[in-house]
């Protein structure tokens, strides 16, 4: 079926996909429906961030399901939240489509939105929805509540610091890397279907990677602030470039220290390219890259999926990798190039 | 001149393009350069509203500068914060733009939203910056402040309630109907200037919009809190249809209760249009519509530019219009429609 986005016009569409979302949080006042939602903050600071996802750049449908852009593009600011030490509590959702798109293509992508919306217990509190000459866009704003003391910056890491990230690198990326491939294939030879299913892990981090909640929540735990923070979403050396350009301070990066899910090591040998060099320029794993302060490494030591990668230098020692074979490198930060 | 934007890349745009923004407001505790904004909110609710508009559906560049593009674009966004009888504060700006615009362009439109936060008080916090393989995006998300028992809903309307309106409508859409028609002889004969001199109200009021910033200092001074309340953006009609369907109530608009600029008027005729149905229907003229308990009709009758313009009536008595020729019809919500 195939409903035109014509046929409920711009309030009818705003009022069919959004009457699904409740509004959970006490903090959320008002949602969609009004000139703008209202949140009651009490005593916490808010955070907010915003992102932009347009079709071509950031996402391709030709293998990115509906239901799962809508669920990443969520994710994705969330995990902006998070970085922040901060949990997140709504989220506004505007997209301007071209009329390619039907109704049931909107409530699969707002399907996505919704599963997201549920698995981090964060509200659609509004957004705008219109029409575009061509394509889709997405911009999500995320907005958090965190206390003022707990608030985690990037510019916070200060030498001696030790370099902790929350997870595997890279597979994201080599999962990107297997559907470019697959789709090409594909177009090439419309009758072969393509082959993922030994691949299941990089597949999923690309097309349905998570926010790291559960991290920030032990953070609160074990008493743990981290000294600087922030989401993995360019590529490790581009994060860590971020976080000593605004600590002004350097870094060493022990190769041996960055995680990699066997899968994703296997396929990046199977694509020829260095294992290494998808975790540090690979990007999209939203994994979490923080320092701490080296008297509480007691309190991360035995949590799982916390990796120590390295230690904070002074500025003047530059920022460098120590491979794998001993050598030790100026580290680059690639990170994605868009423009 | 024209610099490619791929000289500064993604981060060293976002800085130079956000670099002049300074923070004013105490709550602006962290602004662009971190994964989110921070914003300390004290004892007050945040509010937030979003906006998105797409080259070629809400703008076209052959007759709006750059410059009050990004004027405008805070604008509309600032002017839902205030329609919830809020004051804004920070702003977040998401753009999505193909490689055809420069930097200088970008500089230019950054200009204009520079303006608008000079004029409005309001800090930039936050954005995204990405390419798009055509057109351009903007997508504004605008966080303001209000003490809880002062937000004003489109839902407060009672029965037997004034209604006001802060300025004269339908301006902005005859602006728009003379820069399409100067668009159109210019396309066919280019050696034409377009003549423009006397107009220049209309032209203003579309391509510089105001929010009605003094309108809630106003009714802070007054003590005046409407029962109900929603900016004119797609015309009179459908926001009263807003407030009416939100509220659960009727209304009857008296015509001439409407209030018109003596140069819209005349330009209306010249267009061959009825005066009345571009002020009914025209929209993007950023005015306030509002509700008030008779009981405070002495704390708005001797204010300037607060025009009564009916009544709220029982929902069974439907939304009528009472026009000049003394007739009552049914009052239609064209609005816009953008699908």
């Amino acid at each position: 079926m195939r409903t035109d986005v014509n046929t409920l016009g711009e309030f009818g569409l705003i009022e069919h996909l959004t009457r699904a979302f409740p509004l959970n949080n006490p903090s959320s006042v008002k949602g969609v429906g009004d000139d703008a939602a209202v949140i009651d903050n009490g005593p916490f600071c808010t955070v907010v961030s915003t992102d932009m996802l347009v079709e071509g750049i950031h996402f391709d449908l030709a293998y990115m399901p509906l239901k799962h852009l809508g669920y990443k593009a969520v994710v994705v600011n969330l995990s902006d939240i998070y970085a922040m030490n901060a949990f997140p509590r709504q989220i506004t959702v505007s997209i301007a489509i071209s009329n390619r798109f039907s109704v049931e293509a909107l409530d699969e992508l707002y399907a996505g939105i919704r599963a997201a919306c549920e698995a981090y217990g964060v509200d659609l509190v509004g957004g705008d929805t219109t029409s575009a000459p061509k394509g889709m866009v997405i911009s999500i704003t995320a907005i958090g509540q965190c206390e003022k003391e707990l608030l985690t910056y990037r510019n916070g890491a200060r030498v001696g610091d030790l370099i902790c990230i929350t997870g595997d690198l890279g597979a994201a990326y080599l999962g990107l890397q297997l559907l470019e491939r697959e789709k090409q294939i594909w177009q090439e030879n419309p009758g072969i279907q393509p082959d993922l299913e030994d691949q299941k892990y990089a597949i999923g981090r690309q097309l349905k990677p998570e926010a790291r909640r559960e991290m920030i929540e032990t953070f609160r735990k074990v008493g743990l602030k981290p000294t600087s923070m922030i989401d993995i979403s360019d590529g490790l050396a581009s994060e860590i470039f971020h976080i000593c350009k605004q600590s002004r301070v350097g870094a060493l990066v022990e190769e041996s220290g960055i995680p990699m899910h066997p899968e994703a090591e296997l396929l990046a040998l199977k694509f020829k390219l260095d294992p290494a060099t998808c975790a540090l320029n690979g990007g999209e794993d939203y994994e979490l890259l923080f320092t701490i302060d080296p008297a509480d490494v007691e309190k991360v030591k035995y949590l799982p999926e916390i990796y120590i990668a390295g230690e904070i230098l002074d500025a003047k020692d530059g920022i460098k990798l120590n491979t794998k074979g001993g050598n030790l490198h100026d580290l680059k930060a690639q990170g994605w190039v868009h423009f």
